[in-house]
């Protein structure tokens, strides 16, 4: 067996510990898959004396993160500190510029500087991988990137937060409330105490800019996203959503057209038979439509130490085999300069639930304003009768134009009738 | 841009033109993605008058595959004769002796030759890419070879035949029987004239060998696999197996055990709300479970001239970016030894559909045959009653062994009431 590749760790939290344990656990097997053994010798953390459930022996021990990049005993480095910014960066850009390959599950980073560390991979060389950094221990990263090269890509897609996607699934099962659930997905670790990242589309945003990028090789454009968490999403909205034959996702899509490229991570209603429907939980999904392959599907766990590890040290693998791939599959000087196409010119269905005063009139009052605004109805659907008092009307749209769609809703907020801000949901036919 | 890679394609059936189709539509984001140009310089098929849709103009033509491979104006070879013996073998290892990359989706060469070409590209050096022989456009090879290689994979199963799950979709949705659907198949082209080698199981075959031998770190073996078709499941059983919760689908299984590697293609009666009930029509799916990742879904169109040249082309981009692997991800002498485990000793649970005269004392005979075989009944049903006449019985067992089941079976349908051969499902959790 040939020499090992030998490694730093910076960040032992969940993922760094699963890291650490996957190496020791498989390390035969990993050893045969890539060539040659590899081996963690030197950590970095902020708590040295911490019990992680392993040991650090014979381990060296960098209290700061940068000394790894530094490090010369090392041959690669992996970076599980997380954040666009700081340390994390830091880290990164020094080990990249002492000539040492990194891996990284900082999607954060990817997506925000994705571009310039494209630019100083290929000026100076150099190996970044992120496999880990979207949908956890899905090869969606070397699917797009290598699997499915041959593809004109014309959309992807995907649940892509598993927080997100386990809040939905048990309001749905469960007839609970956004925060009911929420509180309960904290006491589970399933969610953060700032929760904020995940619930309001922040994370999904990170991970589809780095899938639209790689799907459509195009500079990655994390500042083009129309972003909307599920914080407004009902058990009301829900359980409509079941009876009109839909599920409520958060999905992240990237669609490329003649106009342009359309990036956004919002809510949607996708048919209850659809691939996407039948994603549940913690579970998370990435598809691509290529013009040679059709519509392929990937599923997994998008989080988690073991799922994020085997990403992280397939990642190794590669670089231990010198399997090398461009950061965004292609250089950058032949990257696509289509333009950003904004949401407003979004074209789709959509839901709408209001909350109006149950009396003659005010459907007639809704709808007309949608037909001032040339949106045409598939369907109307008025729940339970309560003269005088607050009762759900469901208003299911043909396609039409998001900034129409806005002014209409803005109206139809406005009428004396409607006693809630409407709930706006799209609906999408993945 | 650099030097292109220069391409042979013997074989321009459906496959074939497809893939000379792909690299020149798509010439430019190829070019991009594989850091140089792939052009097509030479061909060889039976026919050169034969119109393909497109122009042969500029290309070498060769009469004889094998020239391909003696051919010094190529740097890579692709193979679409397909038969693991005579010209498509005989030009692949001559490409490889020639010192040519080969891409090929011949799943019967590697599944019959696996072991020897490995040995041949382990003595000599070189690459010999297949994404195309597994699942079509699925990058299940890659999923598996790299993607998870940091896992110990404990089963990979899938439905890998798209012309039996075209059948077994049509007999459900329609409730035909399957010679009606199978002459229907062949109508449209999903089906051969002769069909045998679909809807018997052995292509299905070939490609869990495959899959079996890259997940497992084992040489493949073909021999050890057991096979059945679908030519025995009935639109009766399709439709008890509705009432029952399932849906029959004919899967290719292997997992790893204490004892050693069982690896199995036959119908199977699954959960219909599994991932693999979901999976319909000419659509293929691939699932692996890995101890660090949990459990992987790949769905995809598994055949085709798209999604095959869409994997072919993925092969190309790998070799014109010096990106390679092991051809069964390691290296063959650190290959496990794990025994094969044979099909006697599966075990798993059993739906039984007899025939059996309505009087009394007839299922008291079946089931005191099962209950001497140590086979713990779950439920009985019997449909219908005509007296005197033959009415369906349908037995799911708990969990046995499969010695045991084929004995009880071989009794029970030379039980007197027992009017036809019973027929048996096997029934499975994924």
């Amino acid at each position: 067996m040939s020499t090992p590749l030998r490694l730093g760790i910076a960040g032992l939290g969940t993922v760094g510990g699963g890291v650490v344990q996957l190496l020791r656990r498989n390390a035969e097997i990993i050893a045969a898959r890539a060539g040659r053994p590899i081996e963690v010798v030197a950590v970095s953390a902020r708590d040295r004396a911490r019990d992680r459930g392993f040991g650090l022996d014979g381990l060296a021990w960098h209290k700061d993160p940068l000394a790894l990049a530094a490090d010369p005993a090392l041959d690669a480095v992996v970076e599980l500190i997380g954040g666009a910014e700081g340390p994390a960066r830091a880290l990164v850009e020094g080990a990249l510029d002492a000539g040492k390959p990194v891996v990284t599950a900082n999607k954060a980073l990817l997506a925000t500087h994705g571009v310039a560390l494209a630019q100083r991979l290929e000026a100076r060389g150099g190996i970044l991988g992120y496999e880990a950094a979207v949908a956890g221990g899905i090869p969606a990263i070397k699917a797009l990137r290598e699997g499915l090269a041959a593809n004109r890509i014309s959309r992807v897609a995907g649940i892509l937060n598993g927080t997100c996607n386990y809040i939905l699934t048990e309001m749905r099962q469960k007839g609970l409330a956004f925060e009911t659930v929420l509180r309960e997905a904290q006491a589970l670790g399933y969610a953060e105490a700032d929760p904020s990242f995940d619930i309001d589309g922040v994370d999904a945003a990170h991970k589809l800019a780095i899938l639209a990028a790689l799907a459509f090789g195009r500079p990655v454009d994390l500042g083009a996203l129309h972003i909307e968490g599920i914080r407004h999403v009902s058990a009301l909205d829900i359980a409509l959503a079941g009876e009109l034959g839909y599920r409520i996702k958060l999905l992240g899509i990237a669609s490329r057209s003649e106009a342009g490229v359309t990036a956004r991570v919002h809510p949607c209603m996708v048919p209850a038979d659809s691939p996407m429907a039948a994603v549940e939980g913690v579970f998370n999904a990435v598809l691509a439509e290529g013009d040679a392959v059709g519509r392929v599907v990937l599923q997994g766990r998008g989080a988690g130490a073991g799922p994020t590890a085997s990403a992280v040290v397939a990642d190794l693998i590669d670089i231990a085999r010198g399997r090398t791939a461009p950061l965004w599959g292609a250089a950058s000087e032949t990257l696509d300069a289509s333009p950003a196409v904004p949401m407003a010119a979004h074209r789709g269905a959509y839901y709408l639930r209001l909350m109006v005063v149950d009396r003659p009139g005010v459907i007639a009052d809704v709808t007309g304003v949608l037909r001032d605004a040339q949106i045409s109805l598939e369907s109307m659907l008025q729940r339970g009768r309560a003269p005088d008092e607050a009762v759900p009307v469901v208003l299911v749209t043909h396609e039409c134009e998001e900034s129409a769609m806005r002014e209409a809703l803005a109206r139809i907020a406005a009428l004396p009738a409607v006693m809630e801000p409407p709930a706006m949901i799209r609906i999408e036919g993945v």
